[in-house]
């Protein structure tokens, strides 16, 4: 049976290249048929890479068949996988994501997780000398998620091997880091054919804070006032995407890449007490900027109090 | 503060000499303060493992105070760890059994767990070309360990890599391991100084089979008469195990390494229902015996049915 190797509900750049990558290296280095697929519909960054590279789209899965040989990348979290994740034979786990624990294996298989600051760069330190094998369009895709779960090497979860493998892929592939990073971050700015409601879940995770369930979302872009403009629209659609996901409350920090800061939006007291409490922000306003927050893993999660 | 590396509450010769090879791991060749420790007395087998390596017996802790630096090695079961567990600040996890949930990380950390027979594999593969400055009685422990987790290379969990690496160490050691390995298993034989409530948790995991809660305890033996000659005792004691241990009914199987098989205690119907469903046994006494049954990871577990 065709194992199906895919990443989080979300798919953002690291979630759509990482199933590529890893399918790649089942099939061509390990024999075991393998096939990249996706949660949902990938961001336009992770679009923007796949017309790039010239990658095939994978495609999109509603439904996961019991016992269906799966192998899971970038999250280790049930509520960002299929429902009946525990019903399918997971093989492996790759990820660089906190343990959430709530995933369950029939027996031992291979995990690996380590806090770096993308998949691909642990994928790279896994695939290890057969890296010379790799295509041209892989290696791309493997840059790729590297830049964007970086920031560029600006996030605080950037580390000296990420930073050091995207360099040697870029100077491998010809790419210049800051041209095909500013071209990776336009497309993922540019959010104008989506919903409110589509905006607050595009790139969101839900999390546990003090007995309440957060829809935990970050827009990452280089025109902050493109999503900002759209605030009142934004607070508005909250709490019907809140109710409909069984969550309390949504909070969006639009993350400035570029000043390398991220804008809360606030609205209402709740969330008032939350900026306050999880990053001794003042808020006397709709939104709040926070300097410095680039990170949703290493300074917003670990952070939420109320 | 210094790392605490421990394995499980019952350290069998693994759970006891891999904390030992990784704090000396962290301390010589990371940098990282680190003391190995115990959750309980350790087994016969690796008291003898200690013994004959001259190596110091870890201190057995009771509580772990919150925030305490850990490593955890050998099982990802909280059950299997103090009660406190996700108070303690988790930095790495290594580990050779199938993932049953219920660990969570503060951030993302080192995760290791591969399908192999033995943590101590899993350590010599991660601790690489650094194996050359380890010095010989943590090289013994390393040997102990596989041998005692493959029943010297009988146990259907063994791989090839468990096998290599021991072979590996033992001709670097000098040490016959047709010898060696039967003295280790004499002495995790030597039951003769245990209670019957101790031997029935001396190597026990406690599992959720159909709602109902079994504690699973294996016995691995070259003289399971020495063992089977107690059953009335040890069937009488399971309902107070079981009692205060908040289990349904406990499993008792008496493996016999060198028969390659095991003898399953039935005190009651449930059992013998047990014993029906998950093996295929024909019971008409209270034992029955399992031919090729040796390994309660891959062949106990996998299969228990009610």
């Amino acid at each position: 049976m065709t194992t199906l190797v895919f990443g989080h509900k979300s798919p953002d750049t690291d979630s759509t290249g990482s199933p590529i990558i890893w399918s790649w290296y089942l099939n061509t280095i390990k024999g075991t048929e393998a096939k990249p697929v996706l949660l949902g519909e990938p961001n336009t960054e992770a679009l923007f890479m796949l017309d790039h590279w010239s990658l095939d789209k994978p495609d999109i899965i509603s439904e996961l068949a019991s016992d269906t040989p799966v192998v899971i990348v970038d999250t280790n979290n049930p509520a960002e996988l299929p429902d009946n994740i525990n019903d399918a034979d997971i093989t492996q786990i790759i990820d660089h994501h906190k343990l959430v624990g709530g995933l369950e294996t029939k027996g031992p298989i291979d995990i690996r997780i380590e806090p770096l600051a993308c998949t691909a760069t642990l994928m790279w330190k896994m695939i290890g000398k057969d890296m010379a094998q790799m295509p041209t369009s892989i290696k791309g895709a493997m840059l790729s998620c590297i830049l964007s779960d970086t920031l560029e090497f600006r996030s605080p979860t950037t580390t000296q091997e990420d930073k050091a493998i995207a360099h040697d892929l870029a100077k491998e592939l010809g790419v210049d880091i800051a041209t095909y990073a500013s071209e990776m971050f336009a497309a993922k700015s540019d959010v104008s054919a989506f919903s409110e409601a589509e905006l607050l879940r595009m790139d969101s995770k839900e999390y546990a804070v003090g007995g309440k369930q957060f829809r935990v979302s970050v827009l990452e872009t280089t025109s902050p006032a493109q999503v900002l403009d759209r605030k009142d629209a934004l607070m508005a659609a909250m709490p019907g995407v809140a109710k409909e996901d069984s969550a309390d409350e949504v909070l969006l920090f639009v993350v400035d890449i570029l000043n390398e800061e991220a804008t809360l939006l606030v609205p209402n007291d709740t969330v008032k007490t939350v900026a306050e409490k999880s990053f001794g922000a003042t808020v006397d306003a709709d939104t709040v900027v926070l300097p410095g927050i680039m990170s949703r893993k290493k300074q917003i999660i670990p952070n939420l109090k109320i």
